[in-house]
């Protein structure tokens, strides 16, 4: 061979917008190395009790955040992803991001965000609804009963029952407990396209959210009539404040604006990527398109993503969009509202001291160290059955007015039990929606878990025993910025499409979780404890559930699921 | 008015054996003053794990006592007792005593408890079976099987069930587990007598134990021809182990012993009262004698206690008998075998350091502490249900198979929460007992709270609400010690009946809790969630706690029900 020097790399840069904090990484286009990432908190973290710098308080189930904590990212994330790259900035060709979902920003026409303009900044409804903000399930319940008695034809895309996460049900909320504020609202733009818009300065919309989380299917919104049905000052909602350009995924939106350009630290004018979301963008990040292969991507909560090669429709999925994952095949979403999220409030709100100090004096975190007591149990062990809905249920029952429940607790439970069955129960969450989509024609053969909980090797195997299934990991710490990554890449034009791009800088398996027999047959039994108990509560024989979130909204005060000063009188923090 | 000398005063001593601890009152005897008073915490409080100083495991469900604990009672707790009133033990003139129940103690025709044989010391069936061990479980359900199948009349004074916590389901687990010990014990003897044979020299078993615990029914235990279908070689038990002479309430057994007289202090040959229970001198302690007037004892569990003009049978109670509490009246006795243990366990296990690091700063107690966080709520204000079956059901399901629930917990359930729901859980227990007595023609009228739980004055305050009957405390903090000293001086002659020296030593009452209307109304409505729950998980729709503990034995090793040897592979602390 002659001594030929290699061309400069070239890289993209990708950003993935969490819960809680913003992550960058900067990724070499020829083979996907990850070469440097940077990340950054948000301020403001989620407003679940007031608003910043006031006493406005929030309703139960409210979940805000400040969209300026997602500039800060490009400002900080970016630069330091570059610094710790060490590499020239001049040879970053794209940008794709990826943003939690369904996440609501009310703008201006200009994209300016209502809580930026002074005159609303103590106004709940200003602010951007992050996904978990459940305070909308009313008007979710609402539009699942008219859609169902006017068998509107989208309804089945979704399982049959929309979410109060998304955007019809946020929107509708927001007109009906702040009208002004809707009034004043030129656009309510996924958080996703948002941040595209604060790139480029051009607002597109991405076919994964707006088939996902807007109801966008067979090229139309839900009509004017169906919205004038649900509420006659909401006929205008789509026409007036959603619909805008649909971008499809891997195309750019356009090109880096010599502002954000500033932000950054990257080329003006390099390629932007058509928003997209976390969970979605994963899949290729883990070299999982194809039809069959599930990804799970699991933290504070999991979203479920696998193509397809048609169309089924299976009840409870989150939604079924053409090429809401890869262009060119249907995507299917199913998830869990709750996971990570679970684990963490048990162990900060169920663990006394001593397991603290234990952990602490063994240099372990209390994850850790709980995991590590429960990984000694055998299977039902503990005695103890738990339902995963303390975030209620994404799928397949569609119903965040469910809660959690822990069955089988004597004066001998020890946290690290009730800590095991918590995490158990997140695993029947998955397989009961496996097993809706293998009912409906969608078959899952396959099972890659990325996000940040597969580092717990006990809930990994946890996964395998339960569902059957080989778990696979992903070699990625940050699948969903390498996914975004992998967007930039295919808009700036190093690759023909996302597939082809997935193939040459997706992340290779880490580990794989064998399913053992033994434990599988032992699952097996508990699984079908924990689905009557499912069945019992969340498919309607005993809906105690319903009536003790009806009861604690209204003790907690008129308008405690209602906004502003109407809260005045709600809930402790 | 001359001035005539007062005669000398005369004392009682009452003695009260509790789960942890024996605590001793001196009282005065024309008027109930409680003028001195002594404890003494039981050196090996209650065996769960292994036998002392030995490695051998006990099975899950078991709880053992070691009697010669019981003895140093007498040598520690009364003597001190009698320093603390300064009074000259020559004044003393009877002596009582109380237990709890039930709660057995094998032994040799001498009354040696078989664990004082040292060849029997390393075996698990040679200990005291606390009554809260719950191990013959399977041996409880062939005797209701088995009495239900023959029509047994004795059957129904029990509620149409008898609970694993008594003698005959105690006995045959002995048997069974242990045959060669079986044959070696001469007599099958209740705490509350073989603590009166140790202060006397005489076995002679009371009226109140062997109608509630031993199945002693109009003059006739269970027969030899019931006994033999249960197990040809329990054909015997009665005959053999069990029947023996049994004393009124109130009698005098016989009178102190040299021995006990020196362990104690007290003068040889005063009176010593038939042996009693906790629950059931509790009555009289509190001037609740009259029929209709419903005593809970509350501490670790709950034991209701209440006199009837007549026989009715009661579903679910745990007996009615003749003379059970006061001689000439029919005393009926309920139960819930976990309350107080149900907080402390949640307090010792569910609650962060934050709440401990709080609570010591307030100089508060972790259940204070909580107790005024839960009372800052409206009622439903947390959203929970609970279940209150952590150590199953005495009454009304009497089954100890059954666990705990927690319904309702979402990311935003706080320790005070779940706390709140656990004290509601409880109350509804015991309404869920009164509406039964309601039901069956023996009404509860009042409602007297004894015990250590009714300082908690949140607690005091649900159980009227919750009940609707106002709840009324007793002004003793000895209580059952104060009830024993009744016995005693009632046994020494002084009274001519219980009724009488009740009226003239009982306590007067401390607080009397209304209930409040709009509270009724409210918990109302959630003590029908609490019904819903307790009969699909109590009345056999679900038997998925039943299904879980067969599991948590069947994991935990073979022989984890069952005794010593058997249970090496057991169950973790």
């Amino acid at each position: 061979m002659t001594n030929v020097p290699l061309p400069p790399a070239h890289y993209v840069v990708g950003v993935d917008f969490g819960t809680l904090s913003g992550r960058a990484v900067v990724v070499r286009v020829h083979d996907g190395a990850e070469v440097g990432s940077g990340t950054f908190d948000y301020p403001h973290a989620v407003l679940a009790d007031a608003l910043p710098g006031s006493r406005v308080p929030l309703g139960i189930d409210w979940a805000l955040q400040v969209p300026d904590d997602y500039r800060q990212v490009l400002r900080h994330a970016v630069p330091a992803a570059l610094r710790d790259a060490g590499i020239d900035p001049a040879d970053v060709v794209g940008i794709g991001t990826d943003f939690t979902a369904c996440t609501m920003v009310p703008t201006l026409a200009d994209g300016t965000p209502l809580n930026e303009v002074p005159a609303y900044a103590d106004r709940p409804h200003a602010y951007v609804k992050l996904w978990r903000h459940h305070a909308a399930q009313p008007q979710a319940d609402r539009i699942n009963r008219l859609a169902a008695g006017r068998g509107e034809g989208w309804l089945a895309r979704y399982g049959g029952l929309v979410s109060s996460e998304w955007e019809f049900a946020k929107g509708l909320q927001l007109l009906e407990e702040d009208p002004e504020l809707y009034a004043a609202m030129d656009h309510w733009v996924e958080a996703a396209d948002w941040i595209v818009w604060q790139l480029t300065g051009r607002y597109v919309r991405n076919a994964c959210t707006a088939g996902y989380k807007g109801m966008y299917q067979d090229g139309q919104y839900p009509s004017a009539d169906f919205l004038a049905a649900l509420n006659p000052a909401f006929a205008g909602f789509v026409a007036e404040k959603v619909e805008h350009r649909i971008g499809r995924l891997g195309e750019a939106a356009g090109t880096l604006s010599a502002e954000a350009a500033a932000w950054t630290g990257l080329p003006e004018g390099i390629a932007v990527a058509v928003g997209n979301v976390d969970a979605h963008v994963t899949a290729p990040a883990a070299r999982a398109v194809a039809p069959g292969v599930m990804t799970a991507i699991m933290g504070t909560s999991t979203c479920h993503v696998m193509n397809g090669a048609g169309l089924r429709e299976v009840p409870g999925m989150c939604g079924a969009v053409d090429g809401g994952i890869l262009d060119g095949l249907w995507g299917y979403e199913a998830g869990q509202s709750g996971v990570g999220d679970i684990f963490g409030w048990f162990v900060n709100n169920g663990v006394p001291p001593r397991y603290h100090d234990d952990a602490a004096a063994r240099g372990l975190g209390l994850h850790e160290h709980l995991t590590e007591l429960a990984a000694e149990q055998a299977i039902g062990q503990h005695g103890l059955i738990a339902l995963d809905w303390h975030s209620g249920n994404r799928s397949v029952l569609v119903d965040h007015e469910l809660s959690g429940l822990v069955v089988g607790q004597t004066l001998a439970t020890k946290p690290e039990d009730t800590y095991r069955a918590l995490l158990e129960a997140t695993a029947f969450g998955t397989r009961t929606i496996i097993e809706a989509f293998n009912a409906s024609g969608v078959p899952v053969t396959g099972f890659v878990a990325a996000g940040g909980l597969p580092k717990n090797r006990l809930l990994m195997q946890i996964y395998a025993d339960v569902t059957g299934l080989p778990v696979q990991t992903i070699g990625s710490t940050q699948a969903p910025a390498l996914g975004s990554a992998i967007h930039a890449a295919v808009a700036a034009g190093a690759y023909p499409d996302v597939q082809s791009a997935a193939d040459a800088m997706g992340a290779t398996p880490a580990d794989v979780y064998q399913p053992i027999a033994e434990n599988v047959a032992a699952y097996d039994g508990l699984f079908t404890e924990y689905t009557a108990l499912h069945d019992y509560f969340g498919r309607g024989t005993n809906r105690v559930m319903h009536r003790l979130k009806a009861i604690q909204r209204r003790v907690s005060g008129p308008g405690a699921a209602a906004p502003a000063a109407a809260t005045g009188a709600a809930v402790p923090a």
